[in-house]
């Protein structure tokens, strides 16, 4: 019924170099948000889950939105004069927009450096960008290779394709004792960009896999889905399975070498917000909680004001606010076997704290039970010392009146959770405790601060 | 409908001048609580505003007070031995006490130093006195003057009278779309006081020349009264039209080449307080916000427990805290143009703030709309940069559920009001938003903290 | 029907021997959680107040537990094989386990040490240590005792009974204006310690004496218990009369040398929370407000989560943190009668206060009344200064709807509530307050923040 805690299951070294070996493996397949790219990358997370693939037909209305035709590519390059193919599909998917429209044309320097993008800050690097909604083609390139290229003639080839097809998603549901769900939602249609994000398709791969191993309270999805479109389509077609999402986490660039930062969902205090603060803050002293901001990735659609879903947003280091982010410097270095394994943990401990959080009774609530009669408590008192164990024992009958969660207790007492969950586990086994919620306790609609 | 931000309409090195130089007009006029000097002033007004004059007869009862006796004065003097005036009211309006009753006496030095009234610590300088509810009469001067004064037989004259006769107030009401009202209120009471408070007269007057001449939602009621009485007196005599008073500043001490300061409201978190200390902190980083205390000028009325009106106060330098307070070194050269014209603008900042601050409803709450489609997103993607206006658009869109207003989301992203401003226009010309507080949101009435 | 203030009625000085004294003639006894010492102790308390003795029968089911067999105990000692006393009862109560079951053996070292408790850390002092719950028995020693303590055969006897009989409490109840009670308890269980709690015995005992001498609005009752097992017994006997209790404040460890602390009740901001931080923080710079925690003294029990009352802690240094806590270096030096007097004396400010803490209505709210015609305000205006009384009543004005105590005005002003209180009184001499709590106030139910 809990998802243990990591440590015990898995070795946790392998754990990290089996996620970055997915992640080189699916690195050189050039994504989109619809296409065969995205296509096989999922085909190739079902070796690992039960994924199973959604086709949506292009042209479906989503919302304000529109399914786009599937786009497809094949090859394409830039030709010099004397048939050098000097900017290259085949060596780095980057080379070219996304979504680029076909095109076969010659022209002068003048007309291509139009459609060519570079970084001039960072000359060595290429720059990864899309057009997927207004249609357009280009290259992107060094800025070192845009400013050795000779004045010649050009012979452009983008052999894409863009018609009525579908938009793939992966959906793994992993039904637990309720059907109130946790959603665990990666976005998957950038190419050849290590943490951006197959970082986050690799660890919500292995925490589905690692998940459907063991007993679980909440039933759990995880979504492997096209950036913003793919969770508009998603919520579009799926409204009435909405409401069962009571917590939920974005997983998006979690491999670099930053730290962890969550976050917030847009009401902010969810349960899911303080369960991620109490657990990061003890993970990592250096990790971060940030506000909500309506900019980032899909956690945008799922705080939209018409969900105002409790659904936060696990990174490392913020997207926009790297260097490498959005270019060919987001490679397989970039990401390591340790960063990736530390997020994994992270989630394992928020979503464990998620099962385990539970609001409990005091069966004895009137003055202390005797503790030291069940031994639960030292019998020689005068002792200056209290166990912490005690402390925790002491804050859970004190505090457990149907009013204040266990996450609420070990916020108030100033404690580790799992001390204040161990706690209750113990009175409970001695009866002292009764799960529920109680809605009926006298005094409880008195403001008391 | 909006109130222009003063630089588009306004040369501002000419009003402040011109503010100044009708302080200078009204300068030497001897004004009291009651009498002809506050019936002149509010005269002159009238070549720049539409002003009203009200006459509440001596005798009125207001609340707990009673409308005190008319008092005018036309001339007041100590005469020495030979004949001399040592203390001439013709020289300044301050060396009489004022409401002094009359007298004409003669006396030695030491009976005429129970009525003089001085400042030891500042020697040069003529302190102001009143004794509105107590009969009495008395003259004051700088100190060094009363420590030269001589034993000798002085005749002491004061030709003034205290007689049934009026109370004079001046409003100005400016009518809007909504019957609801925005108050501005100066007192307009004393004499020869540049700062406290010509400074407040001449800014209310130059606002409310300014808002006559555009389009405003609002309803704007100008008063120029009498301090303390005048306020009780409005409000005793007008308590029908006091419900419509939404918001309302107190102008007062204006002047001066302090930073700003905002007083708040007694209830300390209306919807002017916010915008007030949105609006001072851009504008002037040294300005202040002060808590409400039930010291101070009329908003003591307006924010009595029986009222208890969203009535902030703009200052500068608050009153009782700069040496020259009431005292002749309140004069033309304590104010200057450049503060006059700082206070205008703040002034025209808050209220055009109010006039904009409205609660919209995002007509497509579920997912973001597509921004792009429209013309208002930029079109390439995988650019690091995301320009202030989308955000801001964000912000507006994520936010907009009928309980957030412009103002609520201005301060959680921590942009301008006007940026937010301006996004929300740019939605609302796409259809983008509907105005509209809606609280019939589901959750709603959820406590989200 | 105000607790006067200490000054006005008791020589401090005086005041604090005589407490000292008390302690020092209650210091020899030896008290348990039941039993003679207990009993007499009580006894020499009736000499000050009147004091009612309670005798609850051993075997009594109070909540999950069940008050102890009575202990009682004549005489106890080591005694080598010489026949020297080396470890005499006659000469420290501290040197038996508190609740030792008889015994009458010869061993050896090896066997005896098992028996032996010692402070390593603090070679000079003996420990105090408790078996109330475990049947079990030893001796408390200094650690240089036991180094020096050769190979012989030692004869123990401890001449102590456990038999059925009787809890014995203490209770003073001091009827007043109202039913509505405040709770003072204090434990009297341990026997030669001072600070811990003889101290708290000591200032209860002569506070019941003081409230005891004077009119007051609140019923007093004062509880002299042994420790967790007497609030227990109290509360499981008096259930009816638990509602009654408004406000209530543990006493313990207020002899030292150390600054006070008032540990908050289990709800956190109730009034005598409030108000014991108000008193506190003007009567010691350096005191200290504690929160809430389910580990300490009796306030345990009183705000378990059936009960959850309104009573915090008064102490000095928190019990647990000092070296000598629990140990025969607690002794009559320890504490001090300036200590003793300064914690009566804080005891007596919060009774205060709460008796005079009430609720008003200005009677005319609508604007300020004319206080210069009532004589509460200067009468010649102009003057910068305004007086502390008059600000005092001017919040007292502003504030008083029915809806903020004379404590709200006093935190919100940030003046003394003294001086809040003093002007309450005198403008409710002017009929310009009248008590009571309007909960019909318009816009009463509206959120203001």
């Amino acid at each position: 019924m809990k998802i243990a805690p990591t440590s015990e299951k898995v070795d946790s070294a392998a754990l990290g170099s089996e996620m970055h070996a997915l992640i080189a493996e699916l690195y050189p397949i050039c994504r989109s948000i619809t296409g065969n790219g995205l296509r096989e990358t999922l085909k190739r997370l079902q070796q690992f889950v039960p994924l199973t693939m959604h086709e949506v037909p292009s042209g479906t209305r989503v919302f304000d939105w529109t399914v786009p035709p599937e786009w497809n590519i094949r090859d394409a390059y830039v030709k010099n004069s004397r048939g050098g193919r000097i900017i290259d599909f085949q060596r780095s998917n980057l080379h070219v927009v996304n979504y680029s429209v076909p095109v076969r044309q010659k022209m002068r320097l003048a007309e291509l450096t139009t459609h060519l993008f570079t970084l001039p800050d960072h000359p060595d690097w290429i720059p990864y960008r899309t057009s997927y909604y207004k249609r357009n083609w280009g290259f992107c390139l060094t800025h070192k290779q845009l400013l050795k290229l000779p004045e010649d003639e050009y012979e452009v080839c983008i052999d894409s394709s863009l018609e009525n097809g579908h938009l793939t998603y992966g959906e793994v549901y992993l039904p637990g004792e309720t059907p109130d769900e946790i959603l665990l939602s990666a976005h998957a249609c950038h190419p050849s960009l290590a943490n951006d994000n197959l970082s986050g398709v690799a660890v919500a791969c292995f925490l589905a896999r690692h998940i459907s191993e063991l007993p679980h309270r909440y039933s759990y999805r995880f979504l492997f889905i096209p950036g913003t479109i793919g969770a508009i389509t998603w919520l579009a077609l799926n409204e009435p399975t909405v409401p069962r999402i009571k917590h939920g986490l974005v997983l998006a660039g979690v491999g670099d070498a930053g730290p962890l930062s969550y976050k917030k969902s847009r009401q902010g205090d969810t349960e899911i917000d303080r369960v991620a603060a109490h657990v990061l803050r003890r993970l990592e002293p250096q990790s971060q909680i940030l506000d909500f901001s309506p900019y980032g990735y899909d956690e945008r659609q799922y705080c939209s004001p018409g969900f105002d879903l409790a659904v936060g947003r696990l990174s490392r280091t913020p997207h926009g606010t790297f260097p490498e982010y959005h270019t060919s410097a987001d490679n397989l270095s970039f990401v390591s076997p340790q960063a990736l394994h530390g997020s994994f943990t992270a989630c394992v401990s928020i979503l464990s704290t998620l099962e385990k959080n539970r609001t409990y009774r005091n069966t004895n609530p009137k003055c202390e039970p005797q503790l030291g009669e069940r031994g639960l408590y030292r019998m020689m008192g005068g002792s200056a010392e209290s166990s912490a164990n005690e402390m925790a024992m002491l804050w859970v009958l004190n505090q457990s009146d149907g009013r204040h969660s266990l996450l609420d207790i070990a916020e108030r007492a100033q404690l580790d959770f799992d001390s204040i969950y161990r706690a209750a586990q113990l009175l409970n086994e001695h009866g002292l405790l009764k799960e529920g919620t109680d809605r009926s306790v006298p005094g409880l609609s008195e403001e008391r601060g």
